[in-house]
């Protein structure tokens, strides 16, 4: 339905339009009945929907309707599969709809600094491009059903350690290429209806109050057309944030934050037209949203517990498989062992913690999947409610486990170990789990570990198990998936989308992490997950993009459209991949992206592609890529742009981010170059090198006397120490050095030529 | 005798006055005859005399006069033997006295942060406190002999690469607490006559133009008294350098300099007070020389050298020592393999590069210890002009080994690869090293390799030889020192004065070394060296402070004199050493600090004292450490000053930084308490654990609605989210969450208050 919104606007008073900018409740907008201006709903996700019920108590916490659990974020990501992380927005959409909730609290594409931070799970990945592509589709898909996303939290909110308070130092190019970078795609790609601000501050501004990110990136830059909404309780100044570019505090504020709105319009500090500007941009969506709204909506409770099945066998990941352990027979005595088998965690805690609409039992699963022709039996082997190692059910467990062919060791982390609200202090599994492993290996020595938890944790006890699946927190459908991997009625194609570390302090955040008191510094720059593990030559525990499978995959016949390009031009990367093996089975390729030399510090190499394919048996595929210049720029501070420096680049296709398979080279010429000034202390080398001023610079200095050129090595003094010196030499030593030769006079002379000739070759 | 310098400044024109603010020529001061002030002789250093002949090229570099050469500033460092370095300064003095040069153009104090750079050999130590006192007792002994000094490159000379023209961005923390404190210790117990600014620019500034640097700390802060050299060449702006601190600019300028001063003070951008300040610092100094010179000065050559080789011994590091294959008994046929047993590499490139008095032949060094019954071989293995393989060479070099008991391996770094003026690019040993390494070991297992660097290697093939001993540059006595010590006439005791890494990208500065274009960030801060693989638990191939003897050593027997000290108070350390072993021999005891908990970011611990005790087999000495406050401080940016924080502290006493065998506490009282004022943005948990605050924080929380309170958790959302929750909370959202129960007046009450009781109690 068109409407004259400007027109509807012009008709408001000052506080109508102030009383707009907060919510009317803890869950819902306001509305002005006069103007037919409707209040719509909000509710917590993203991996499902978290309604509140009427009356619950006034925080939001507690007391969800029904809905369905997907996987968390970091199994969504551990996909790759972009189609499917659509169909489950699509499924977020039509339960949305049918709970009548305009727009979903989600996704997350905070990206994965530290495996500390007590959110991770909500978020994708350590990857900027795979984090934002995992939003994108996201979106896309619940946005397809007429029901808005709040892309969060905007930005770098990589802690829950003083999350309200602290303030995240980052610079420019670091901020852009990982941080921002992980939402830019997600809204270019996706339009999300709305983007949630962080509780935290950037760069000394909080990020409701921060001008830069919401006015001049997201909006200005980005062209993003939504609305900006706070993160509940999140703003600090009203009038401040709403200048900033926020438009939507969330959750009611007592009547204190329109005031404080009415009060900077009137006193001056806030013009009426930028009030205007935030009503506009909040009406555009809650219109959309009344437009796209859906009457006696119902959606298929059976077929979404499905499509959760099916996305929780893509998420979870195969890490280690020795002698073929799994698949497993369907015979013999199988030991489940761990309370997690019946007592599941699938899901982390906070505002994302949901009421399912049904939950596996693990164990069930497996019985039921194990057929009658095998004997499973349980043991428990640890309390959730303690760290404690309890040497009662250890024992128990342990005369299950001998007396099986083979273990299911269910370990983890327990609820309280991860949510939001709080970061980690370490990644040690509970003492009591860890026990139980050293344990059973004792008497068993076919075990095969499923892990629940929502990152990193660490695994000095790996070499004493056969099998690994992490298992992530895997939505409702957990224990069927986890039964469909085991016995091979499904092939694991789940890829880590994070790296796992041997320890924590070899992560790069490690020295800076969480900060000191209200300041956290991101001193390890760009050189986040993978970036720095490969750079710094640390092996990690299993490396970003690993997961095995039950079949094998070939890949060859690696091709580029064409091996030189102008940076405004495509090459498109073709490759063939070929299932080896006796299964069928998906395998996510990936497209990794390393220049060659720069003049700027660079990662080893960066992910810009990733395609997953299914293979039958001997099936052979084709997989393209299409590169453009986003896939070989870095942000330069000094353009303030993305900038492609004109040269070599590889292009790397891996099976991870370790195994790099094939390998081609592409030159790209650059459209831009930085323009250098020659001033009194540009370097006697730099000079030399210009491709523009080295000719001329050569003329200028042979009319000089060469300064060192009569000092002939000796006395163990190299020629090399000679170079160095002329090569590192700033053009005022020329003064110096000449004895006379040359005036200050004379050398302002050069660099002003030096200049013009600058000038005119780059016009 | 006593003069009347500023009397003498009255008498000077502004043309004279600026005329003394530049050099004469390369190697001299500028004086004025008519008012007897003369020009006085600077010349290189710092492990001996660079002084330039007559006549010899304009830019210094060549011909100098025969000096005694002791080992580089990496192996004077290794001997952690302050009393040795002292008598090293005394020779060099004598020297000095000898050759009529007034001051000395050393010692280094720089930090290594790479082991990459050029000039590390010329500098101490990884850690502030083993640089500063090992430059204190350089620039002390130097001094006693009526010589000046100048401490060297002031300040954060860290690299070569670009080192004219580079920025390097450092935090203030980290300046003072590393960069810094390896000079503010030499300057004030050992008062330099003079410091030399850096090439390089700190933090945007100049190093020679930085007034921050050479006023306000250097001068105002330290106290120091004499006056500031620029490095060669490395003025920028003479006027803006005089303002900032610089006093005198070497080498000549061909009057540019002074005409610049002139100028400058003509137009009223320069006062001629700070031009009198300036001159009467350089007369201080001046006068001071001439004051001090001793006529017909004489020294003993042949004594130097006994010295020479006596501080060699002692800094050359034994680093393994496989069942006992060193000493090496003096019977049978030992081979001696490589090309630097005849050739030695014995210093590093550079400024610092000396003419040596003598120079001992290693082998023939090695012969005549060996004595008769020993057949010493020789082969030459490799050439030092190439890195290439000589198949030849090698083949005759396995012939000579293989016939051997014992293989002497000499290796090392050849002169091209380390210098003043370039960095190197990777920790590799020359490849014609490295296959001489393992060729030999085919043929040989009783391989002893000696190394000539001036900084760490890689060795991957550490696990083929069994005996090795870091021989760093040894001077020119390496020879002697060499045989003393593989014969076991003397017994190794250096220790390393930094770490060893496995491999290149281990070492902290590795991601931001050596920066793009002009700017180096220093983003691993304070954590160089020990610091940062302590804290990442990353295993060195050989750790800050290792090094092996013939002896052992027992420490017992740790005692403090208090347990619990204010913070103006000392606490006196003392442990029992005992020589253990059967041979005579030198141990260097470590102190490091380690701070229980502290509310900044620290490293694991920090050396804060060391001692060299001498035993004879079997006897045992008490050891005693006097720690002060400096011990225990941090550089706090909020007070600027060194503060302590209330609380435990380990002394740790170890063999090395990794092998701490002795510890205990002590609990430190602060005199200051950093205030932190209350706003709406301080979180309750910060309220709630305020000493102070906490009591009255409850009181007026109580009054208003617990804004949790009544929700009970459930739905698996812990405690701990509830209690994080409320941790986090800024007092603002108090206004929100209230319900209408606290306004933002209350709230700025409530706030006014708490600050009120924070200005009382801490009054």
């Amino acid at each position: 339905m068109s409407r004259n919104i400007k027109a509807i606007i012009s008709q408001m008073s000052l506080e109508e339009k102030a009383s707009l900018c907060s919510g009317l409740d803890f869950w819902h907008t306001r509305g002005i009945e006069r103007l037919g201006i409707p209040s719509i709903m909000v509710t917590d996700g993203p991996h499902g929907l978290r309604k509140q019920k009427e009356g619950s108590d006034h925080l939001g916490i507690f007391d969800s309707v029904p809905a369905t659990c997907f996987p968390s974020a970091v199994g969504l990501a551990s996909t790759w599969n972009k189609e499917l992380i659509n169909q489950v927005g699509v499924a977020l959409g039509e339960e949305s709809q049918a709970e009548e909730v305009a727009v979903l609290l989600g996704p997350g594409a905070n990206i994965k600094r530290s495996p500390l931070c007590g959110r991770n799970f909500e978020y994708f990945s350590e990857d900027p491009y795979l984090s934002s592509e995992m939003a994108a589709s996201h979106i896309n898909g619940v946005q397809s059903q007429g029901v808005g996303t709040s892309l969060k939290h905007f930005a770098a909110n990589n802690q829950e350690h003083r999350r309200m308070s602290t303030d995240a130092i980052i610079d420019e190019r670091t901020l852009r290429e990982i941080y921002l970078a992980s939402f830019e795609g997600a809204v270019k790609k996706a339009q999300p209806w709305t983007v949630m601000s962080a509780y935290n501050k950037v760069n000394g501004e909080y990020a409701s109050e921060n001008h830069h990110l919401l006015n001049d990136i997201l909006k200005d830059e980005w062209g993003f057309e939504g609305f900006v909404v706070s993160d509940w309780g999140g703003v600090n100044e009203r009038a401040d944030a709403l200048s900033a570019g926020l438009e939507l505090e969330m959750p009611a504020s007592n009547g204190i934050g329109e005031q404080k709105i009415i009060e900077a319009v009137k006193n001056g500090k806030l013009s009426e037209e930028k009030l205007d500007r935030a009503v506009e941009r909040f009406l555009n969506i809650i219109f959309k949203a009344v437009d796209n709204k859906k009457s006696n909506a119902v959606y298929d409770i059976e077929a979404h517990h499905r499509l959760a099945r099916e996305v929780a066998r893509e998420s979870m990941v195969l890490l280690k498989n020795e002698d073929s352990i799994l698949p497993m027979k369907k015979e013999g005595k199988i030991a489940v062992i761990g309370e997690f088998a019946k007592i599941p965690r699938y899901q982390g805690g906070g505002s994302s913690h949901i009421k399912p609409t049904k939950l596996d039992n693990i164990l069930e699963e497996i019985e039921k999947s194990a057929g009658k022709n095998t004997n499973v039996l349980f043991a428990k082997g640890y309390e959730l409610e303690s760290d404690e190692v309890n040497s009662h059910l250890i024992s128990e467990a342990k005369v299950t486990a001998a007396g099986a062919d083979t273990v299911i060791l269910f370990v983890g982390l327990p609820d309280r170990y991860e949510s939001e609200g709080y970061d980690r202090q370490h990644l040690h599994l509970p003492e009591n789990h860890v026990q139980l492993i050293e344990d059973i290996a004792e008497v068993n020595s076919n075990i095969i570990v499923v892990l629940s938890n929502g990152a990193p944790i660490e695994m000095p006890w790996i070499s004493k198990v056969q099998g690994l699946l992490e298992g992530y927190l895997g939505g409702q459908a957990l224990g069927g998936a986890i039964a469909d991997l085991l016995f091979g009625d499904a092939n694991p194609s789940g890829k880590l989308a994070e790296t796992f570390p041997m320890q924590l302090s070899d992560n790069p955040s490690f020295l800076n992490f969480p900060g000191e008191e209200d300041l956290v510094e991101y001193k390890e720059g760009i050189f986040v997950g993978y970036r720095y593990y490969d750079k710094k030559r640390i092996e990690p525990l299993f490396p970003f993009g690993f997961g095995l499978s039950y079949t094998h995959f070939e890949y060859s016949k690696l091709s580029l459209s064409k091996k030189q390009i102008e940076e405004s031009e495509h090459v498109t990367v073709t490759l063939n991949v070929k299932n080896a093996g006796n299964e069928a089975g998906k395998e996510t390729v990936q497209l990794y992206v390393r220049d060659v030399e720069s003049s700027v510090i660079r990662p080893e190499k960066e992910l810009k592609g990733f395609e997953k394919v299914e293979l039958q048996p001997g099936e052979e595929k084709v997989v393209t890529f299409l590169l453009d210049k986003q896939a070989f720029a870095y942000y330069s501070v000094k353009l303030k742009d993305w900038h492609v420096e004109t040269g070599e680049f590889e292009i790397l296709i891996g099976k991870s981010s370790k195994e790099i398979v094939l390998k081609d080279n592409v030159f790209v010429q650059s459209s831009v170059s930085i323009k250098k000034p020659v001033h009194r202390n540009t370097t006697i080398g730099d000079l030399m090198t210009d491709p523009i001023l080295a000719p001329f610079a050569k003329e200028l200095l042979e009319k000089m006397n060469n300064p060192v050129g009569d000092a002939a090595p000796s006395d163990g003094l190299g020629t090399e120490l000679m170079e160095a010196m002329m090569k590192y030499m700033p053009l005022r030593a020329l003064v110096n050095f000449s004895q006379g030769a040359m005036t200050e006079e004379m050398l302002s002379g050069i660099i002003q030529q030096l200049n013009e000739q600058l000038d005119k070759e780059m016009e």
